[in-house]
C-alpha cells in the first residue's frame, strides 16, 4: 500500500491523544463577539511546544487577534531544504442559535460517527488532523519528512483583516515551497475537492438619503423617495438573467487558462441535490445560459444584494415615504478584479446613469487568487488524494466559490497555494451542529502523513 | 359683519365649557393599541346628551369599535327639512415616541397660542369646535338653524375597515342634505383649505421567496436570489422620471373636469417651504414633467415604496444570499380607480413580464372620490370661508393628497362631502406635541356657525 500509515494506526494515535482535541474544542474562540482569542492563541501556541516545537505569538501589528507561529524541523531522515506552510485559523463563528444545538457546541461530542463541537470543521478539527498527522510522522523511524511551518489565525471569520500586514511584516519567519490551506473537505458525492484558489470580495453598504424625515406618503406625488432611487440604481447592475451590466465590468476578467477549463469540466455538479439542501424555489441563474454551474461557480464573478432596508417593515401597513433607503452588495471577484477597481467601476457606473444620490463605501475587501495549476506542487497533491481517497474520488478546482486570505501568502511568500479539510457536504460549518464524519478525520490525517512524505 | 357670532363670544363660551373639553382629550383612544375605545365612544354619546340632543351607540357589525351617533333638532326658526352631516373620529394615534413630547400627551395644555395634546388636531378638537359652534347656535334666538347629525367612527386610525358597512346599514339614520368631513385647516401661507375629496389607497405586500434558509452569497454564481427578483420586478412597475409602467394602469384614470382644472389652477405651492419642512435632498419628481406638483397632488395616482426589507441589515457585513425579500407598496389612487382593478393590472403586469413568482396581498383599500365641484353646496362652502378668512385667503381643492373614508358618504346617503378642520401647517399631526392654534380654534368655531346659518 501507498499510505505511510494505516488507518488504524492514526485512530489508536487519536484514541490516546484527546486532551488537547477537547480542550482545543473547549474554547470559545469567537472573534467576531472578542471571546477567549488570547487564551486560544496561548493554546495553540502550547499544542506546538508540547510537539516539541517552536512557537510564537505573533500580536505586534494593528491591533488585532494575535496570530501563532510553528516551526518544526524535519527530522534525521527528512530534507531540512524543503518546507510546506500550513494555514488554519483558531478563531470559530458565534454559536447563536443556541437553542438549535442537540449538544453544548463547546464540548466535543461523538455522536454516532459523527465529532460535533462549534469549530470542528471550520477549523479547529483541520488544525487537529495536521498536529496528529505530524506526531504521526515524528515517531515515524524517519521523523519528519520537511520542515513544517504553521500560521494559525484569529481573525478569519472577521474577514482577516490584518493577515496580508503580517504575511508581509514575517515573510521571512514565513518563508516556505509550498502553502497547504485550510477548508472544505468532501463534497456531496464523497469525492475529496482540492482547491487551488479562492474569489475574491468586495463588499459594500449602499444608500440613499431623501430627507431628513420620513414623510406621509400622500407626498409621493411630488417627493422623490429614496427607496425608488435605490431600487432603479441596483436594477441598472444586473439583469434578471445575471448579467453585470456595470459599464466595462468583465472586461476586467482574466481569462481562464486552457488547463483550468480542463479541470473545471471534470468537476461533478448535482442540480437536483442543489436545490434540495436549501429548498430553491426557483432555477438555477445558469439556466438558458452559455455556460455550466461549475463554470459560473469558479470562473465567473457574482454580485448579490446581500440585505435591503427601508422605510416600514413590520405587520400590516404604515404609509410612510421612506427618508433612506440601504442595500448591502456582495461582489465575489475571480482573478483580474480588484475591490478597488470594483469600487471605481461602480461608482462611475452609478453618476453616468444618474445615480450620483446613490452612494456607497467598501466594507471588505479580499483579493482572488488561483494558484498555477501547472506547478508540480500541485500533481504532488492530486496524485497523493488519489492515493489514499481513490482515483476517481478526487475533484481539483481551480478556485472555490467563496473567499479567503490566500492572496497575499502568493504575494507576499511567492508559494502555490492548495488545500483541503475534513469535512463533508454536511458538515454545517457556522450553522448549529457542526461537525465531521470521524471515517474522514482519519482519512484526512492518512492523506496528510502520506502527502508530507511525498515532498521530501 | 356676516359672522353670526364674533370671536370674543367664541372666546367667553370655550372659557366656560372647559370641562368636557379636557376630559375627552384625556382618554387614550389610541385605536390601533385597543386602548379606551368604549370609554371614548360613551363620552362622545354623553356630551350630546349634555347638549340636548339624542345619542346612539352604534356596534352591531363586524366586530368593531363603536361608532357614534348624534341628532340636534332644528330649533323654532331653523329648518327642519335641511339636515347637515358631521363627519368625525374618536379615535387618535399613538403618542409614541413619548420622549418628544414637552407636555403630557394626554393633557389639554396651553402653551402659548397653541393648544397641545395628542388628537387636539385630528381629530377631537375638530369635534369640540363643531360642538361648541352648536352650542352658540342653540343659545342664540333662533336656535340651531338646521338639523344637524353626527356620525363619529373609532376606526379613522386603522383605516376605516367598518365604516362603509355602517352608513350601508344605517343610511335611513344617517341621511341627511349635505356632508361636512373632518381634517385639515390651514396651509403653509395661512389660507383655509377646503377639500372636496380624497385619494384612493391600495396598500399592499409584495415579496419573493426565494429558498427554504439563507444561503452562503458564495452562491450567487448559481442561485437566484429573492431580492434581485423583487427589485427588478418593482423596477419594473415605474420609471425613475415617476411614470407608472404598470400595463393599462393610465388608462383607468379619469379625466379632471375644466372646473376641476381651473380650481387646481388656483392652489398656492412654495416648492421652496415643501422642500424646507422636510429636508428634501433630491428635486421634487414633478420637475420637468408636464404637469405641475398641485396637479400631481391632486390628479395623478401616485405609486410609493413605503418599506424594502431582505436580507441582512445590520451593521458591516455579512455574506448571504436572502431565502426571501419583502416590499411595502402603496398606491394612492383618484377617481377611476378601484383597490381591487389595481390589484388586477397589478398581478397581470408582474405575470405578463416574468415575476409570477412575486407575489402580492393587498392590505389596505379606499375608494377615491371627489365632489361634484358644480354642487351648490361647494359654493355656500366657500363662499362662507371667503367671509370669514377673508377673499383671497381660501383655496378649493377638488380633493386632497391624502386619503379617508368619505366613498361610502357618496354611495349610500348621496350627499356632497366638503370640508376643513381646525388645523394648521404645523399642527404635527400623527406626531409628538400635536398641536393647534387657540386663534384657528375659534375662527374654526365662527366659520362653523356661520356656515350653518347660511344653509338654513
Amino acid at each position: 500500500m501507498s499510505e505511510k500509515v494505516s488507518l488504524e494506526e492514526v485512530q489508536q494515535l487519536v484514541a490516546g491523544n484527546k486532551k488537547p482535541f477537547e480542550e482545543f474544542l473547549a474554547l470559545e474562540s469567537v472573534s467576531t463577539q472578542g471571546r477567549q482569542l488570547q487564551e486560544t492563541a496561548e493554546y495553540v501556541a502550547g499544542m506546538f511546544e508540547d510537539l516539541g516545537g517552536e512557537a510564537r505569538i505573533l500580536d505586534d501589528l494593528n491591533n488585532s487577534f494575535p496570530l501563532v507561529y510553528g516551526f518544526f524541523e524535519a527530522g534525521p531522515g527528512g530534507n531540512k531544504e524543503k518546507t510546506i506552510l500550513f494555514y488554519n485559523h483558531y478563531d470559530v463563528q458565534p454559536e447563536e442559535p443556541l437553542a438549535e444545538w442537540e449538544t453544548p457546541p463547546f464540548e466535543l461530542t461523538r455522536k454516532g460517527d459523527l465529532l460535533v463541537a462549534r469549530g470542528i470543521s471550520d477549523d479547529k478539527g483541520e488544525l487537529m488532523a495536521r498536529l496528529y498527522a505530524l506526531k504521526l510522522l515524528q515517531e515515524s523511524d524517519d521523523g519528519l519528512p520537511v520542515n513544517v511551518k504553521f500560521i494559525v489565525e484569529g481573525e478569519e471569520e472577521i474577514g482577516s483583516p490584518n493577515i496580508d500586514a503580517y504575511i508581509e511584516q514575517y515573510a521571512d519567519l514565513l518563508a516556505a515551497d509550498v502553502c497547504f490551506w485550510e477548508g472544505g473537505g468532501k463534497n456531496a458525492d464523497g469525492d475529496i475537492v482540492l482547491s487551488g484558489g479562492i474569489k475574491g470580495i468586495a463588499y459594500f453598504d449602499v444608500w440613499v438619503d431623501g430627507a431628513d424625515t420620513d414623510i406621509h406618503s400622500s407626498k409621493g406625488a411630488i417627493v422623490d423617495n429614496a427607496a425608488w432611487r435605490l431600487v432603479h440604481a441596483l436594477a441598472s447592475l444586473r439583469t434578471p438573467d445575471n448579467e453585470i451590466i456595470i459599464d466595462g465590468f468583465y472586461d476586467l476578467m482574466t481569462e481562464p487558462t486552457e488547463k483550468e477549463r480542463e479541470v473545471v469540466q471534470k468537476i461533478p455538479f448535482d442540480e437536483e441535490s442543489e436545490k434540495a439542501v436549501y429548498g430553491l424555489k426557483h432555477p438555477l441563474i445558469t439556466d438558458g445560459l452559455d455556460y455550466t454551474p461549475q463554470e459560473a461557480l469558479v470562473f465567473y464573478p457574482t454580485l448579490t444584494i446581500s440585505g435591503l432596508e427601508s422605510g416600514y417593515t413590520g405587520e400590516g401597513t404604515k404609509t410612510v415615504l421612506p427618508k433612506t433607503a440601504r442595500a448591502k452588495l456582495d461582489f465575489r471577484l475571480v482573478p483580474g478584479y480588484t475591490a478597488s477597481e470594483v469600487e471605481k467601476l461602480l461608482r462611475a457606473h452609478l453618476d453616468e446613469h444618474g445615480f450620483e444620490d446613490v452612494q456607497i463605501e467598501l466594507l471588505t475587501q479580499l483579493e482572488p487568487f488561483r494558484t498555477d495549476l501547472e506547478d508540480p506542487y500541485v500533481d504532488i497533491v492530486v496524485e497523493t488524494a488519489e492515493e489514499v481517497y481513490g482515483k476517481g474520488n478526487v475533484v481539483l478546482e481551480p478556485n472555490s466559490a467563496g473567499g479567503g486570505p490566500m492572496y497575499g501568502f502568493d504575494k507576499f511568500l511567492n508559494v502555490p497555494v492548495m488545500g483541503t479539510g475534513v469535512g463533508w457536504a454536511k458538515s454545517d460549518v457556522h450553522a448549529p451542529n457542526e461537525n465531521i464524519r470521524l471515517e474522514d478525520f482519519y482519512q484526512g490525517i492518512v492523506y496528510l502523513v502520506t502527502m508530507l512524505d511525498k515532498l521530501k
